[in-house]
């Protein structure tokens, strides 16, 4: 409905104002009425503290139900994907935030191709949504795409192990990733320190594309730039997840009570967990959903249609070839072309 | 770019909050720097003062370069089509205007169907954006399509004329329709009140869908209810335009200098132009275009694509029907089906 504060607020006497500089209100009052949908995903091994991870970010308990494998079970596990959502608000904004979950993944002795079931499961949804909307009701589609997807990387390898860059390099045209180092309290300062620099060289060396925050404009102020920039430099995000209160300096804090002192989640100087929840939900999270939905579904599109064009010439071809002779080698050319596709 | 503003006012301290209530901001910021367009037609006889009425609801020039018909050329002229588009900015947001203008419509002596043109230039725009929409490259579509059409009523008829009818009929389904009763100046309060509501009366009676405001949400405090109702009470809008500024009562204000008066166009008790401007700016633009691209557009569309499948259906049959011998009836029914569609 329309709003009157906005016909309050510039009075009939501001005569050389015509009034669509209320454009922006139009739209924000309308994303509000229609609510938000996020999809985050998160992937590596079992342990690394996923779940706590995403329940600390949210504030919220998606995993009630989950019930832990043993060793046994583990062993004949595939990798599986799991979905939760949950309905949250906050100060009249609802969002429904969706979990894909990949338990099994990289837990079994031989891992190869193992992120093949989760490059699927981002690539059905991309589907589903191309179907859905070339089709002819396209009121009240469900947009189940993965807007994001937080890799794991255990604090114990050096730097990349060979999955986790066999995953990034066969996710990274399908999905935003973002990395984050787990489990970080294991780490001293410096540690994370040399840990994140040679991940980061890791990933530029292996060609892996991860999610690029949108560059500064021009006109922003140095101490904007200067936090953009520490948020370059923090990836991978060093995290420490913990759904326990504990009581550090009086105060009620997340964290972890070791024999040795509390670790807060929500301390800059203990972790980034700070930094990774500002960047996904308070600056970030619609240039994730711009992205995925200009990017990566564009690709996935664009690939679609391209193949379905090739099928269709391909059809033809086989169709009339029998009745027009044509010379062998152009035949072989046409054979070769279709082996590269 | 991410805002730190954002950062700051939700400080560490507010241990309870994601911070997803951000999200209406990212949504708005985004929009602001992406900027906005609107396109606007304007239908009506000649001499309704529909040129005046668009500078004066943008304060700008729109028609610098507009020359006049002179009696002789108006007859041999058809309606034709034109668009102006300026670009204006405004409090740091910026609009990409466009103002599609129909010269010719009803200016003939013999006016059947003159709303075809009309009616094909919308239609056009729609399947333009289908081609760019199922394409491969649509970063970059520019999208004509027609948001909302002010539909200019002569205030010397007796409420609606044929014509009118006629223009509302066959476009009411294309695109969003705003009927403005035109040059109100020529009309006492009395007038305009008893022309308006036989104008309500009579796109009632002739099943007429002009644009419908949204409805209020329930919980919208009595005020805003109110307001709303006058709005809707306002149907059509009496206009007044003027490019000139007349001095009244000590202040200089956009009017008409008459020897009996002074007309106002922003004085709310001499006519609607601030009512009109106020919904189609400041509190509907954005309403305006979502209907055009989830309503009137998905029409379009979706008729297209009927159509489209029919016609395949139709070869398929021609195709293979002399293969196989039918029963005359029936094949009778297939054709009576085709002559209705």
């Amino acid at each position: 409905c329309w709003p009157h504060g906005e016909l309050r607020r510039f009075s009939d006497q501001d005569k050389e104002y015509v009034g669509f500089a209320t454009l922006p209100n139009q739209v924000h009052r309308k994303s509000v009425k229609k609510g938000f949908d996020f999809t985050l995903m998160v992937a590596g091994e079992s342990g690394l503290g996923k779940s706590t991870l995403v329940n600390s970010l949210f504030l919220t308990d998606l995993y009630k139900d989950r019930r832990l494998l043993n060793a046994e079970e583990r062993i004949t596990q595939t990798v599986e994907i799991t979905k939760h959502t949950v309905d949250i608000e906050e100060k009249g904004v609802k969002l429904k935030l969706t979990i894909v979950d990949t338990p099994g993944f990289g837990d079994a002795v031989n891992n190869t191709e193992c992120w093949k079931p989760v490059a699927d499961y981002i690539d059905q949804q991309f589907e589903q949504y191309f179907r859905d909307e070339s089709g002819l009701n396209r009121k009240n589609i469900q947009d189940n795409r993965v807007h994001c997807c937080l890799y794991f990387i255990s604090p114990f390898g050096h730097g990349l192990r060979p999955l986790d860059v066999e995953f990034m390099k066969a996710l990274h045209e399908k999905v935003n990733i973002v990395p984050v180092l787990a489990k970080a309290d294991t780490l001293t300062p410096m540690e994370v320190r040399r840990k994140k620099i040679k991940i980061r060289e890791e990933i530029e060396q292996y060609g892996i594309k991860i999610y690029q925050f949108p560059d500064c404009d021009s006109d922003e102020d140095e101490d904007f730039k200067q936090q953009d920039q520490e948020l370059k430099d923090s990836i991978p995000f060093a995290v420490i997840g913990s759904n326990t209160v504990v009581e550090a300096k009086g105060k009620r804090v997340r964290g972890r009570l070791y024999p040795w002192g509390i670790v807060e989640v929500e301390n800059q100087s203990h972790c980034d967990f700070i930094k990774l929840r500002n960047m996904l939900v308070r600056t970030h999270m619609q240039d994730l959903k711009d992205v995925t939905r200009e990017t990566h579904y564009e690709n996935y599109r664009a690939h679609c249609i391209q193949s379905m064009t090739r099928m269709v010439v391909k059809e033809r071809n086989r169709k009339y070839a029998p009745r027009r002779p044509r010379p062998i080698g152009q035949h072989q050319t046409g054979q070769g072309r279709t082996g590269r596709t």
